[in-house]
């Protein structure tokens, strides 16, 4: 076999399978939008777990922290597999999800605040987290079509944001495999397209790593070679 | 009324209640085991989601990072409402608690691994995580009843460990709801005991805040006093 480096045919058929199940788990339907958070590690921490439940896209409306530090041991390079599409508010942002036909569910613990179980998930869905310290703006709140809460059972007021997230979309997906029969929904078009893109990406990690193998070979044979000279 | 500090009376109507139903929503049927964590901020943020979600019983087995040191800021002082049990290692910890007659469910991804919506939740259950880094160790894994991985469906490799437990406890917590009708069981007299520890702390807290509010006042004062002296 003679690939060159950056054709699809140098990933093996197992990193192909991969891809190609990966792609079919994700969807577009389902999206969260995290509204000015101030810690990286939380931004990075809900990227991948965005990524682990197939949902590709995230939608960052710019905080105290823009743009978001990238931190690989959290994130596990989760952003380089999504769409982390940036905004300069809560106002533009809700809008566009709002015209693709999104509910905008809003994360609120207050008055007419509902139950997490109690949303409908068989439609388009994007789910609002506020800032770690404030909540969600005033704004997401007026434009949402719900606030939910987790129920605390508790004294504690509140969960980790990025342990809110994760609890969220878990029962998202659950809830629409149970009642769609199905999470993942690209269509045709989109999922050839981002197996092409995902293909491409792998193409250069496995490049990548050849590299870095070549040059620690080359490393070792330089070591070898002034052993030997000093032996 | 001429209530004491110290004296359950000195709580307000509305603070009785709120404990009332946080013993309400209890369980010691459903606990989690933490197996030689490193990261004290996880051990912290773990303790937080488990008393959110009712579970009353933590057990850790001591690691590296022993003892976990206490985090205000990411525990909320979760632990103070919790049992927190320590023990030197995991096989005398899993056998008590098979004694007790807990299924064992370790969090691992290998052969024979099974998804984590399938396993039943009808008794009683202790859910085990293992190290951040190592994973659940070869004990842990031979002694439980079953190993479990949450599905991931891109290609981060695994969640955060924290994240991990808040989606395994929260979907424990909605099964049980589901199917056993309930989620907080304690009887009638482990419930009593409880509420008495419970007011108690509450009580404490209390008094600590009215005494923070008459050093705060005094202050206050003291600060009037000497404005006066000088104007």
């Amino acid at each position: 076999m003679t690939a060159r480096l950056g054709d699809p045919d140098f990933l093996l058929p197992e990193r192909r399978e991969r891809i190609d199940r990966a792609v079919a788990g994700r969807t577009r339907t389902l999206t969260v939008v995290l509204e000015a958070f101030c810690d990286p590690q939380n931004v990075n921490a809900v990227l991948r777990t965005c990524e682990a439940f197939g949902v590709q896209e995230v939608h960052v409306v710019e905080g105290p922290m823009k743009p978001y530090d990238r931190n690989k041991k959290i994130s596990q390079n989760a952003d380089k597999w999504l769409d982390v599409v940036r905004w300069k508010g809560t106002g533009e942002c809700l809008a566009a999800l709002r015209a693709r036909g999104f509910a905008l569910y809003a994360t609120h613990l207050g008055e007419g605040s509902r139950p997490l179980g109690e949303l409908p998930f068989g439609g388009e869905v994007a789910l609002v987290f506020g800032n770690e310290r404030r909540g969600v703006s005033d704004e997401a709140r007026a434009l949402a079509d719900a606030c939910y809460a987790i129920p605390m059972r508790g004294f504690v007021q509140s969960l980790n944001v990025s342990v809110a997230v994760a609890v969220s979309v878990s029962h998202a997906v659950e809830r629409r495999e149970r009642e769609r029969g199905r999470h993942g929904d690209l269509d045709e078009a989109d999922a050839a397209a981002l197996k092409e893109r995902f293909y491409a990406l792998a193409v250069r990690q496995r490049a990548r790593i050849a590299k870095a193998e070549r040059l620690d070979a080359r490393a070792l044979t330089g070591r070898a070679a002034r052993r030997a000279r000093q032996g």
